[in-house]
This record gives structure tokens, C-alpha cells and sequence, in this order.
């Protein structure tokens, strides 16, 4: 009886398992195909062919294009998040607000985000999602732990709040029109990531004089 | 045959001015609605009721509710091209972004424009027409004369382009989460209105030091 429900156990996990490898696998070639040719372009006929798979199958693991969009997202997020927290913790919090907005200014500009960045009524969509929220709030307090050691440090001028901080920051980094500025030549991505880098630090730092 | 053509155009230019004038009088009322309850709970029965006319003279004016939005979010990105417009030139051309920032941060709290601002669903529709578009391009247009004027004047920090101060100042206007921050009692509108245009001088402004 208990070998019994053991087999089944095992039976079942690996069947888990394999569902969830074939999940992962059908995102990677969702990614690649959204950095292909962007989410407007992308259909669920073309995921199934890509991946080698039936569309049904393909629905058997996601509802809609949305429903993969909502996957990605998520998992965009939750490196942001484990960025975040990866940033060396003896750095002045300061350098460490610095290099998160830098790394959110690049970020936006690599093929599979740049898709996403681009696909704005979908993403609207996508922003009011519950699960979505959870991780956008997460992400905010780990950037709120960072300015509050920031204003804890005196490193951050006068009249400017820690969630002022945030806000600003998070202002900064979620305008969905830099890509135009890119677009009409004005400014490469790179140029773009140091010049938002250099003006929030250069907003929020306490100045040394006087 | 003269005369009678001159009344005929007296006439109509008379009818023409009644039909402005109603639809001026039809916008107040929306916009004191609109003040009162927000965007998604107005309409087009209420507003007709408020103004004393019949459902079928108001669809006359105006489509539909988001007509009227498109017609209000116009008149404000018109009035808000003259504020810029008629800021004293004999200012350093850097006051005259900040009164920018500053004025374009404390106006979006204004009850009219924070029901706006609220319905974010709308305003993406909005954001898509050409008109709109037009209006935006001309406001980027006036605040980039200025940023212009601040470079050449050396009161851009280096390593900013004027295209990219303007970039920076609209995506910080643009922003619609302050409103969160007001909600969750972080913030007043004269605070957010203040931190945001503190950290934008500093932000852009090129330091005398060294």
C-alpha cells in the first residue's frame, strides 16, 4: 500500500517535473520570438510551430499570449527584485540606488524587454493584475530599504523623503518614451541609461558644500 | 441679392456662435462633473440633465463622453502651451523650467485635472488620437526652446542634452503614481509638487563649484 502510493508519488513528480521543463521551454522560445518580432507580431500558432508542440498542447500550458506576457513579466520582475538584492550591501547605499536605476535604464533596451517595453496597451493590461502588483510592490520596498539607509547616511538632500526617492526613481525608470527619443536618433540606449543615472543622482544627493 | 446673402451669413454666423457658446457651456458642466464624481462614474444622462438639455442636443455637441474627454484634455494641453509661452523671457532660462516642473506638478492636483489624471484607462485611448499627439509635440517643442536656451547659457550640467532634459522633465510629469503616494498619506500635492521640482533643478542644473 505504501510502495504502492510511493510509485504514485514519483509517477506524478516526474510528471510535474516534465511539465514544468516544458513550460520553461515554450518561454524561452516565446522570448525568443517576442525579441524577434515583438509582441503584437507574435501568435500562439507560430509559438507551437517554434517550440515543435500542438497548439493544443501550447494551451494546455497557457491560456493566451497574455497569459505568456503576464509569465515573462513576472519573471522580468522577479530578477529585478533579486538584482536588487544582489547589490553588494557594503556599497553607500547611495552607489547602490545609482547602479539600480542604471541597470533599469540598460535593462529596457535588450531585445526581450525592449519587446515588451514597446507593447504598451498590452502591458497595461498586465499592470493591473493582482500578481503583478505583489511583485511591483516588492520591488519598491527593495528599493525603499536602499533609500532609507540613504537618508539614515545623510546622503540624500534635504526636503527629499525616502519614498520621495523611490517615486522619483521609479518615475524615471517606468516612462514608456524613451525608446522614442532612441527611435528619432537623439540619443543612443547607452546615453540614454547615463544620462538618467546622472540626473537622479545628481537630484537626490546631499550636496557636500556648505 | 447682396443683402439677402449678408443676413443669410448674419444668420448663420449667429447660429454658429449660439452652437460655440452651448458647447462651451456643455464642457463646464462636464468638467464641474467631472470634478465632482470623476470620469468613469459621468454620464452623458447626468451631464445633459445638468446642463438643461436633452440627451439628443448634447449627443449633437459630442459623440460620446470620451469626445468630451479628448475635447478637455485638448483645452488643458492648450492652456498649459500658453502658460509656457507666457513665462517673463527675462528669466534665467533655468527658473523658467522649474516654474515648468513646478506648475505642471501642482495643476495635475486640481480636481478637474486629478479626475483626468485618475482615469488612466481613457487617457490611453486619448494619448493614441493624432490631435492629442499634435498638442503633446507642441508642449515638447516650447519646454525644449527653453532647455535649449539653459544649455547655451551654461546652466545644463554636462553630460545632459537639452533633449534629454526635456525627455527627463516629461517623464517626471508623466508619472501617474504620485497620486498613490498622496492616497497613502506619504505626501501632500504641494509636497510631491515641491520634492519633484527640488530634485529636477538639481538634477539638471550644472554646479558653480570647480
Amino acid at each position: 500500500m505504501i510502495v504502492e502510493e510511493l510509485a504514485v508519488t514519483a509517477k506524478s513528480g516526474l510528471r510535474e517535473r516534465q511539465r514544468r521543463e516544458r513550460g520553461d521551454t515554450i518561454l524561452q522560445a516565446a522570448f525568443a520570438l517576442l525579441a524577434e518580432k515583438g509582441y503584437d507580431a507574435l501568435t500562439m500558432e507560430e509559438l507551437a510551430e517554434r517550440v515543435g508542440i500542438s497548439r493544443q498542447t501550447l494551451y494546455h500550458h497557457f491560456a493566451s499570449k497574455e497569459d505568456i506576457a503576464l509569465r515573462a513579466v513576472m519573471i522580468f520582475a522577479e530578477e529585478g527584485i533579486q538584482s536588487i538584492r544582489a547589490i553588494d550591501p557594503l556599497l553607500p547605499p547611495i552607489d547602490r540606488l545609482e547602479r539600480i536605476i542604471r541597470w533599469m535604464m540598460e535593462i529596457r533596451f535588450t531585445p526581450t524587454r525592449a519587446a515588451f517595453v514597446r507593447a504598451r496597451p498590452m502591458l497595461a493590461r498586465i499592470k493591473a493584475s493582482p500578481e503583478y502588483r505583489e511583485a511591483f510592490d516588492r520591488r519598491a520596498r527593495a528599493i525603499q530599504d536602499i533609500a532609507d539607509a540613504a537618508v539614515e547616511a545623510g546622503q540624500i538632500q534635504q526636503g527629499l523623503s525616502s519614498a520621495m526617492v523611490v517615486q522619483i526613481l521609479l518615475a524615471l525608470v517606468c516612462d514608456p518614451s524613451y525608446e522614442e527619443m532612441v527611435d528619432a536618433g537623439k540619443a543612443t540606449p547607452a546615453e540614454v541609461a547615463e544620462s538618467v543615472a546622472l540626473f537622479f543622482r545628481r537630484g537626490v544627493e546631499r550636496r557636500s558644500e556648505a
